[in-house]
């Protein structure tokens, strides 16, 4: 017996989702089977063309290739006046969070973490390089070219242009087996510094676009916010480093089954999730903390290996979600020049701002390049910046459509360019020409 | 930067489940490391230790160690009239719902489609029984000890009687590893006939509820009902029997990750588990079907291998809910004699109805006690038959409590009753003693 409309409803969500992740999985498959290219872009095309603004629209269900909006009420507690505030949200969105943690999670555990010690110092120039030009460039090109989205605006802009994906990028290497060049492991430090540098630039972004519409922004607060978030979120991974072993020895140690001993260490990253929002950190970035804690156990191997099936099921919904929410009729009201710049720009800013960086830390130039076009693909990060700024309503759609193209382009240039940089001519290295 | 409303409610959601599904897992383990019980009853016991109405009470926190109920405004499509109903449900009935799917579509996955046939008439038979005891003495036992809610009333309690949640069943015997026994398939099989048989019994007392009088039932109404149910059902089970071979090939054969398989074939479960609900069948039923569908095929042991993770991941949770959902308190509001009789009567009427009925479909007393037992939790189903009741007016307070009760007792007694009973002595076949 089906029994009522409660049944019906979460079987229509869960109709929904089995759609989305069918989707998904076919133009993964396409796209890295046949066109060779990232299954996540595929992903992502595959929500563009089934979401609500597309195949969607012509169903007029409110679940089904639909977002399905809930309402929930929340009392405040500490007021005694019973004061409550009605907030709503997407059930995909429930979805779609579980995903993007397990994701940050995932990579958190897969980074090395002596490696990630080891070149932080070169690979933190390299990083500061790019996120300087890149914020630099997106900011004031939407400041000049966009300015009615606002500083707010451009702001997010500059942040989305900082993103770097650190997947997408070891990846690609992989794939050409150049991951274990000079110039492939300063990408990956340099990578994993500009996720974290690109955390506390969106930290203060949203920060901004939270609080602060009253004119002024303190200076110290922003100070104070960024350094605590950056003192949490450094902490978190030195008592991962430090008691990592106690952790899997007395933790998961506790368990038998080595599913059970994954399973565990993942809700410890949810639980480590929720207690960065105290700190204004996002949720996923205290997950990638939380991957990193367990990154140098001894459970590493046992970890990724046995999450691996519910990363291949739940993670693809993130993207088709995120693809779900591009609105292409809104590329009318995109100005096209302002796109093409944009996309342009955000090649540039990471070749040209991590080469230049990178020459100080012993690159030569065919290195530099390397480096510098290795830091390039936005890919997920830039999506999760653009995504927020559209929950926030710091960007407006049509700049979340360009914010999209970049993240789509710079991906999808990634590949091409890096694969015949990284096979002609000899060393990167300026002490080996 | 954890910024929003949204983001904040969706992570407390999440550190939610991840409280839910530690306590699980530390719950679980004990059970069966030190108690020598399934871990299912330990994840029963976690849900209501940690639930609303024990620790969660404390909290004060719609979403931690509580339900966070939101609200859902469907609009109904086909009236012009831009006609809404909002719908009340929790988000931990959406993840506990796709969990049970899950359960089933693994257990479908994991049967022996030809012992199920073989065994189909002996199901059949005990479904039967089952149904015909549970009935009868609900019905009675109210007529007699509870006459002031009246006749409507007394159907209802015959109703909560008759159902059967088969989850934990299903659990317990994948955790000791007899699901593929004749007692096993049989009692998969039964349950299957008793959702179609509880169908048309819930369709009756409602309609008797709402109708008021004996007259205005349609029994060719009833009949096509069951019909159209039961025919959907074995169709979907012929289809995936007759064409399973050629879905595994052209379906699944269109991906090379095993992963992708797997999750591919778990995703057609959760569409034929929506489609299931047209025909009015609880969407675990359609789930169990989708999962048969896949058991004959060349595919099984790479779904279930590939499946495991998810599996370990999300089935504990709609145990712990189910667990959550006893208020132990209400007790005090029983009336004594008639609640306690009725649980007596509910424990009763399965294992004798059905292991009575078995007796002559080939099975000896250890067999037919064995069916009979796992024939006994009413869990959700009883409770919504019950919740159904209420809201129809066709039962008092007194009355649902003692439902309630019937529920969660019949749920919590069969793991330590079934463990034992299965473990202990031979083949429950008369043909092998």
């Amino acid at each position: 017996m089906s029994g009522g409309a409660t049944t019906i409803i979460i079987s229509q969500f869960i109709f929904n989702i089995a759609l989305l992740l069918i989707a998904a999985r076919i133009a993964g498959d396409i796209t890295s089977k046949y066109l060779k290219q990232p299954a996540v872009l595929g992903e992502l095309i595959a929500g563009v063309i089934i979401g609500p603004y597309a195949l969607g629209s012509f169903l007029n269900s409110p679940l089904i290739l639909n977002f399905g909006e809930v309402a929930f009420e929340q009392v405040a507690q500490a007021i005694p006046g019973a004061h409550a505030t009605v907030v709503h949200f997407t059930l995909i969105d429930v979805i779609s969070m579980l995903a993007v943690i397990i994701l940050l999670f995932y990579a958190g555990v897969e980074t090395d973490v002596k490696k990630f010690i080891k070149y932080g110092p070169s690979a933190g120039l390299v990083a500061i390089g790019g996120v300087v030009f890149s914020f630099a460039f997106g900011y004031f090109l939407t400041q000049w070219m966009y300015p009615q989205g606002g500083q707010v605006a451009a702001l997010f802009m500059g942040a989305v242009l900082t993103a770097t994906s650190v997947g997408i990028t070891v990846r690609v290497l992989m794939d050409i087996g150049k991951l274990d060049t000079p110039e492939g492991v300063t990408i990956l430090g340099a990578a994993v510094i500009d996720d974290v540098i690109g955390i506390i630039i969106l930290a203060l972004v949203l920060s901004i676009a939270a609080g602060g519409g009253e004119g002024g922004i303190e200076l110290a607060g922003l100070v104070k916010l960024g350094a605590t978030a950056f003192i949490f979120w450094f902490a978190i991974v030195a008592i991962g480093i430090k008691f990592g072993g106690l952790i899997s020895k007395y933790v998961l140690g506790m368990f038998d089954d080595l599913y059970a001993k994954a399973i565990i260490a993942l809700l410890i990253g949810f639980i480590i999730a929720y207690v960065s929002t105290f700190v204004e950190l996002h949720p996923v970035i205290g997950a990638y903390a939380a991957g990193l804690m367990f990154s140098a156990t001894a459970d590493k191997e046992v970890i990724t290996k046995h999450l691996h099936g519910i990363y291949a099921f739940l993670v693809p919904l993130f993207f088709v979600s995120m693809g779900m929410q591009v609105d292409l009729f809104q590329l009318k009201d995109l100005p096209m020049v302002y796109g093409t710049l944009l996309v342009l720009l955000s090649f540039v800013s990471k070749i040209f701002g991590c080469a230049i960086f990178a020459l100080p830390a012993g690159f030569n130039t065919r290195g530099a390049v390397r480096v510098g076009l290795g830091m390039m693909p936005r890919g997920e990060v830039g999506l999760i910046v653009a995504g927020m700024g559209l929950l926030e309503g710091a960007i407006d759609q049509p700049m979340y459509v360009a914010a999209v193209m970049v993240s789509l382009l710079s991906t999808l240039a990634t590949p091409p360019l890096l694969k015949p940089f990284f096979e002609k001519g000899g060393s990167g290295l300026k002490s080996e020409t």
